[in-house]
């Protein structure tokens, strides 16, 4: 059953879910009512929380969740990374709690955990926070592993961006420099209890080294929490209210939306081209038998790419 | 300058890399010679060593082409984890390490890591596979964080996937099973000096559990090793060398260099689709002037994208 489009605009949870269902399985009428909703999106904070596993992300989105609610906010929570408890992938200890939150009225949880998309889970974490935004959710968090290609690709579209860390992971802060310098508009030192000051310092070096000095370019701010405890949330807080409302005036948030706009165009034109080349009559088969070819290097995927389009 | 095709079949590290690079780029007439050595792939042994960072892939990905080299083979090393010593992206004293593995005559490295690839990893890696397989190396090792969906792609072409996992990561063994038993051949418990019996125990559970108890089925055998010291890695080439001789009984292996051509003209056919329309007259500034409106919330994504097909 299609949900109504005022259902989900109210905020009703099954109505929510259900168009999730329907977006992921590539619902006709589903994304059709995704479309209608679209002008009522923008409204949302959209914010990322990353970081490899074992770090503890789950438990800060838990914490940075409950301080959003403490002030009134609904909270939309979107599970990218497996092996979050979210995604029911984690310690049982960990999935209780996330439950309490769960029941919380003024917070839905999604998991896209697992679900063995093949290039379309950039394009489906962005439809799910869509609706999570139309529905009228205050602040969308977005927890993911942030390695990987599609997952980057949905870090990038976040408005602000928390890369989380822990001392002594992997020894160095070196081992995570590549590629995650850029992403982060926030870095969080979490488990700081277990002595953050060498982790905090290598961090700065490094990030005076990469950052960019313009004089309005944001400087990312290293925050030291302990999750299990709360320590330090409320300055996390504070360190994401400075960077949206930084991107709010340097007209980076502007141009972000026409950023997420060219991505979700990007992907939707790619897989409209694929379905409508796959559906020409006899194309699957002539694309296996050219697969076949290929396996037996009596042609190169190259030239049987260009038969299959010449 | 364009190596000539025999240089590269003759193993010509220069020639190799430079033919790397060319591609990497699309360069055309790279890819021309690409498309020539292909009917020279289909003979090297594709091995994907994946796990979280941290684990010590690096140290094993460097112990077991030590152990293929003692025994005459050539090995190529495909580092796609940007945080790999192999990309540069750790502790000095691996580094030095590698580089005593990159001086061997008989290895050649190549690092896929950080080059800020839109949609492009799992193409460019495949290709970067075939040429070191074109070049006569006898081994590839392919070696990978495994999680993120361009990665976990690259781990489904390798013949033989080495999943890498050390005791007490993230407490326990569940936080890894969301995906991860369906991919992994062989599973390696690392640094089991420090105790592995517990992880080995619950990992032989989930796979009881999770695998297919067909009679030809592939049971993943659980190999404990200490990279370091180099302990358990001779029994890691026999795991190997088991896995390599069952899927091409099986037939399995002739059904994978199918599914990987599907992947690659798959890829392929994305990219050409996406490059054909952006060229027409006009479309890259139409395509901005659409992304405006959907970031004005004055279309959607889906109708912008018909617009700009109709």
């Amino acid at each position: 059953m299609i949900p109504t489009q005022q259902a989900v605009l109210d905020g009703d949870k099954m109505a929510m879910a259900r168009l999730m269902t329907l977006v992921e399985n590539d619902d006709p009428k589903g994304l059709d009512l995704l479309r209608k909703l679209f002008k009522h999106t923008g409204k949302a904070r959209i914010i990322g929380i990353t970081g490899p596993p074992g770090v503890g992300k789950s438990t800060l989105v838990f914490k940075v969740a409950q301080a959003f609610r403490k002030m009134g906010k609904k909270v939309g929570i979107v599970a990218v990374d497996p092996t979050s408890p979210f995604t029911g992938g984690a310690l049982l200890g960990d999935r209780v709690r996330m439950q309490d939150l769960s029941t919380d009225e003024g917070v839905f949880i999604r998991s896209m955990g697992n679900r063995g998309y093949f290039g379309g889970l950039a394009r489906r974490t962005g439809e799910v926070v869509d609706i999570l935004d139309a529905a009228g959710m205050d602040i969308v968090i977005v927890e993911t592993i942030g390695t990987g290609q599609a997952e980057v690709d949905v870090v990038r579209t976040v408005h602000t961006c928390c890369v989380v860390l822990v001392p002594g992971f992997g020894d160095e802060v070196q081992t995570f420099k590549a590629g995650i310098l850029e992403i982060g508009d926030i870095f969080v030192v979490n488990k700081a209890d277990k002595g953050a000051d060498k982790v905090v310092m290598e961090l700065r070096a490094m990030l005076d080294l990469a950052v960019d000095r313009d004089k309005d370019a944001w400087v990312p701010p290293i925050v030291k929490t302990a999750a299990t405890t709360g320590e330090g949330v409320d300055e996390l807080i504070k360190a994401m209210d400075g960077h949206c409302g930084h991107i709010k005036g340097s007209g980076r948030l502007r141009l972000k939306a026409v950023e997420k706009a060219m991505r979700d165009m990007d992907l939707l034109l790619g897989e409209k081209f694929m379905a409508g080349f796959m559906k020409k009559k006899g194309m699957r088969e002539r694309f296996e038998a050219a697969a076949k070819k290929v396996a037996n290097r009596k042609t190169d995927p190259r030239t049987a790419v260009e038969r299959l389009t010449g």
